[in-house]
C-alpha cells in the first residue's frame, strides 16, 4: 500500500504544446515574475505558497517509535501530507532534515520559508520543540504550528469542554490531572489554562510539577509556576485523589486502585496509543466521560479534527501567525460541530465529519482578523 | 492563467473510512517506518523521495531577470516542477531561498535534502553557482544537477555534433566560440571539450579568455588553460574571423560584419532569449545551420530534452550521482532521436517529442551502472 510513497506533485496547467509551454514557462511566465518582484504582495495569488504547508520532521518522536531519524519518518510525514490535502484540500509537502541541532533546524526552516505559506512541525521531541517553534514564530512572518502540542491541545479543549457540560459543571470547577510534560503535556496545559480551567497538578515520570522541586527545565519551571494551586507535591497517584479529570498524555499506564481515587462524575482522556494509560473498559467503571486516540472507541481525539481547519483559516486570512485566541477558537468550532447531539459517547466528531474542516477553518479566520493578524 | 498557482499535490491512497486512514497513517504507517529504520535502503521502495526532485533556486539568475528574490522565482520553479511531471512523470517540488550566502545555501539543501531523490539547481547566478554545485555533489549521495550548465550543455553538444554531421564534419575539426562565461558558457565549453572539439575560444565582456589576461576568476583561469590552443588574444570579433561555429550564451548582440568572417559552412547557434545574438535570418545568409533558443524558428535548443530524462534515468539506476559520462550519454540519446531524419533545419529533436526522454533515461541508466555509481 506504501509502496512508491503516498503522494504525487501534478500540474494544474496543460502543457501539450508551443503554446501552453510558452505561457505556463518561459517567455510568458516573466510576466508573472516581473509583477511580483514590482509588488512581493502579489506572490499570494501568483503562486502555489499562499496555500502550501511544509511538514517538517527531525525524526526524533515519531508516533510511538522514538527517534528513527528523517528517512524513516518520511512515510508519517507523508500521511500527514495526505491528510492536508483530503481533509482542507490544501498542498502540503514533508521535508525531513539530516540534523537534530536547534540552530540548524531553525536556520534551515527559515531559508527554505519563502517557497511556503506555513510550516507544521512534526514529531520533533522535547524539550528542542518548544524552543524551536519559539524561535521559528520569532524570525517568520507566516504561520508556525507545531502540532503535536497544538493539535492535540485543541481538540483536548474542545472534548473537555464539551465533557464538562454534559456533566453538568463548567471548566473553572473542574481540577485536572495531566500525566506527562512533553510537547502535548505542556501545551494541553497551557490551552486549558487560557480557558479558564479551575486547577491543573502536571506530573511527569518523577512525579507532579510544584515550584520546589529540583532540576526542573526552563520549560517546566513555567508550567510549575503557573499550576497546582493546591500545591500538591509527590506521585501522580497522589494528585488522582479526588481529581475530576485524567488527562493522560504520556505512555504511563494509571491502575485502577487510582483511578477509582478521582471525584464523583469524573473525565478520563487516556489518549496514549496504541494502548490507553487506563483502558477504556476500567475507566468507564469510574468516570462518567472516556475518551482515548483510538478509532475503535468512542469520543477519539484526533489532531486531524484540527490542523487542516486551522491552516484552512490562517491562509484564509493571510494571517502571518496563528495567535492563542485562534486555537481557542478552533477549538469552540470543534466542540460546536457537536451540539445538541452532545451525549457521554459523542463529546467531539468524528474524524470524517466533513463540517468540522470548514467550521474550524472559518473560525480560525474570523478570530485572525479580530486578532489583527490577517492580511487578507 | 497563473492565479493560485500551477501545482497540486495529491495523496495516491484513499483517505475515506477508519479503515483507509488507519492504513495510511497511524497506527498502520508505523510498520513502514520501522522497516526503514531497520533497513534505510527501503526508503527508496516506500516513501516518494526516490522519484522527488527539489528545483532549488536563490533567485539570483531568474531567466533573463536577474535577481529578483526568491518570491518572484518561485512561478519559474512551479513551471520547472510541471515541466518534470508532465516530460518524465517526476514528481518535484520549488524550494526557493531566502539567502544567496554559498555556506548557507549549502547547508540547508544538505539539510532538507533526505527528502529528496535528486537536486535540480535553478537560475543560481555565477560564479556560485559552481561552487555550490560543486560542494553538494561531494557532501550528498544523490544526484545534484545545475540545469542552466548541464540541461544547456547536453543539448548544445547533442544539436552541435548534429550539425557537423549534416556539415559532414566531424567535431574535432570545428574551432568554435563561446561568448559568454556563466554558468551555460563555462558547462558548454566543458561538455564540448570532454566530447573532442576541435578548439574553443571563450570570449567573456571582457574579450577572449587566455592565461595571460589580469584578474580571472578561478573557473574562468581554469577554462583559460583548457582552451584556446590557438593562443587567441583580444574582442570576441578578433576570434570569430575563421571559426566554424559560433555559440552564444550571452544576450551580447554580433553583428554581421563579424558573422561573416567566420569559416564557410559555419555553424551558428544563438541562444540568448528573446533576442538571439545574431537574428535568424542574418544568421542564414552566412552559416549552413543555426539554432536559437526560440520555439518559433526551427532547431530550438531547449533543455526540456534534457532533464527530465536525466533526473527519470539517475533515479531509475538509484544513481548516487550524475556523471560527466552520462551528461554525454544523454546527449549521444538526444541526438540519436533525430536519426536519418537529419537536416540542417532539423538537428534536434522538437521539445514535444515524446521518444526524447525515454531515450535519455536508458541511455542515463545504462551509463550510471557502467561508471558504478547505480544502486538499483
Amino acid at each position: 500500500m506504501h509502496e512508491g510513497g503516498k503522494l504525487a506533485v501534478r500540474s494544474l496547467l496543460p502543457l501539450v504544446d508551443r503554446e501552453s509551454l510558452s505561457l505556463a514557462y518561459t517567455p510568458g511566465v516573466a510576466d508573472v515574475c516581473t509583477a511580483i518582484a514590482d509588488d512581493p504582495s502579489l506572490a499570494r495569488d501568483y503562486t502555489w505558497r499562499s496555500r502550501l504547508v511544509a511538514v517538517v520532521s527531525d525524526g526524533t518522536a515519531v508516533l510511538g517509535l522514538g527517534n528513527i531519524g528523517p528517512a524513516a519518518a518520511l512515510p508519517v510525514m507523508e500521511g500527514k501530507v495526505a491528510l492536508f490535502s483530503e481533509f482542507a484540500g490544501l498542498n502540503a509537502v514533508p521535508i525531513v532534515l539530516d540534523t537534530t541541532d536547534c540552530d540548524q533546524i531553525v536556520d534551515t526552516v527559515a531559508a527554505i520559508a519563502p517557497s511556503f505559506g506555513g510550516i507544521n512541525l512534526e514529531d520533533i521531541s522535547a524539550p528542542r520543540c518548544f524552543e524551536i517553534e519559539d524561535r521559528l514564530r520569532e524570525r517568520l512572518s507566516i504561520p508556525v504550528f507545531h502540532d503535536d502540542q497544538h493539535g492535540t491541545a485543541i481538540v483536548v479543549l474542545a472534548a473537555l469542554r464539551n465533557a464538562a457540560r454534559v456533566t453538568g459543571r463548567s471548566l473553572d470547577e473542574l481540577r485536572v490531572v495531566v500525566s506527562g510534560a512533553g510537547a502535548a503535556g505542556v501545551a494541553c496545559t497551557k490551552i486549558l489554562l487560557a480557558a479558564g480551567i479551575g486547577d491543573i497538578a502536571v506530573s511527569d515520570s518523577r512525579g507532579i510539577l510544584h515550584p520546589g522541586r529540583d532540576g526542573l527545565t526552563s520549560v517546566k519551571a513555567e508550567l510549575a509556576a503557573s499550576t497546582n494551586k493546591a500545591g500538591l507535591t509527590g506521585s501522580m497517584a497522589d494528585a488522582m485523589a479526588g481529581a475530576d479529570v485524567f488527562l493522560g498524555l504520556s505512555a504511563g499506564a494509571v491502575d485502577e486502585d487510582t483511578v477509582a481515587t478521582m471525584a464523583p462524575h469524573s473525565i478520563i482522556f487516556a489518549l496514549a496509543n496504541p494502548n490507553p494509560e487506563v483502558h477504556p473498559d476500567v475507566a468507564h467503571r469510574h468516570a462518567d466521560v472516556v475518551a482515548t486516540g483510538r478509532s475503535d472507541y468512542a469520543n477519539q481525539i484526533n489532531n486531524v479534527l484540527a490542523f487542516p481547519g486551522v491552516f484552512a483559516g490562517a491562509f484564509d486570512a493571510g494571517a502571518t501567525a496563528i495567535t492563542e485566541n485562534m486555537k481557542l477558537a478552533a477549538a469552540a468550532a470543534i466542540g460546536d460541530v457537536v451540539g445538541d447531539a452532545l451525549t457521554p459517547e459523542y463529546i467531539v466528531p468524528t474524524p470524517f465529519d466533513s463540517r468540522v474542516a470548514p467550521a474550524v477553518a472559518e473560525a480560525v479566520a474570523r478570530q485572525a482578523r479580530e486578532d489583527g493578524v490577517a492580511t487578507a
